[in-house]
């Protein structure tokens, strides 16, 4: 493969959103169609992991088992990876994904106390050691991360929503200790500074690993 | 958990539509109402079980990735467990499932060659070491089993009809592993005999099992 393969991560309120438009915008100069944006859970144009979206994310199942939730976003991550993501490397292509399989890590495995160790053992499975090449991780303490949110919230909601703060705190460990483990890969930008520091930090990460010009 | 909690296994065209037909029907006049008969994927009433066995199923999807398709049956497995066989049993009633975990090991950890000890791992983070009492496994070569299922065919197929005999094969070792791994949960029972013959074992197996007279 030749492509490269890069996850944005982060907790809710960590401002990914915005980072990842600025960012996408900036490369698209330099990779035009080549660039492939996606996202998880689901996945551009793939009908499966789409399907599988919808379902984990419907609110019409609150009462959904936590392991029965680790088990589709890893089998929607599954799809994404054989479908999506590795055809548009074999391809040559620059794939940034909004998360990836740190989010389960964090969200399923800390926050929803299944076990770290648990989940990363049940995605393994699914991606069998195909990790990205770089993961930006946008930090942010989660009390700050729920002010903003609740700052700017809509009516839109969806279960992920109705989470107390003792979850984002796990959430938040959770993905403090996959830094620590895999140092050359996740680098840690600091999302409590101002959107546009955030994303000079984001563009001077990626511009070196990517080899991109100023 | 007061209750018993049986399932029954086997390949294609092993007859086990029939011989558990035929065993309901002789268990509900010891059981009535504390009988509970449901099924995998899926399962009896349980919404979401029941979505994620129409996805893995549909034919809209046939180039379905392998360890998408385990992943799928372990999640539909997960709610099957909390929702839908713990509760009755809690209840004290007799579950007997058509199909549990085994078929996920013998089709696809050995039918798709995924690996039996990755998909059997898998499944260990859906059932937490949760297995039946006693596992009817209706045993028949598996050419003798395709022999059956064209002779009677219909219509109706789905993605599983569409596998050769080298597939099926591999499913029966599959299932013989398991039998050998677990002698004391999983009853081998010949059903190449004549159908009368074959619930009559199962009978003799499941009345001493669960204390019934006959």
């Amino acid at each position: 493969m030749t492509g490269k393969f890069i996850s944005f991560e982060g907790p809710d309120g960590a401002g990914k959103t915005s980072v990842l438009a600025a960012i996408v915008e900036r490369l698209s100069s330099y990779y035009g169609d080549d660039l492939l944006l996606t996202r998880e859970p689901g996945g551009r144009d793939n009908v499966v992991a789409e399907a599988i979206r919808d379902l984990v994310l419907s609110p019409d199942y609150p009462e959904m088992d936590p392991r029965t939730e680790a088990l589709l976003y890893a089998a929607s991550r599954r799809e994404h990876i054989q479908k999506t993501i590795k055809p548009a490397l074999v391809a040559g292509k620059l794939v940034i994904s909004d998360r990836y399989v740190d989010s389960s890590i964090a969200y399923q495995g800390a926050g929803r106390e299944i076990g770290f160790e648990a989940v990363l053992q049940v995605n393994q499975f699914a991606i069998e050691d195909f990790w990205p090449d770089k993961t930006i991780y946008l930090d942010i303490r989660p009390e700050v991360g729920l002010a903003r949110i609740n700052q700017y919230r809509t009516d839109e909601i969806n279960r992920l929503d109705m989470d107390p703060l003792s979850f984002h705190q796990r959430v938040s460990a959770g993905y403090h200790r996959l830094a620590k483990m895999a140092p050359d890969r996740i680098v840690v930008i600091d999302a409590e500074q101002p959107l546009e520091q955030v994303i000079e930090d984001v563009w001077q990460v990626l511009s070196q690993e990517l080899k991109v010009e100023d």
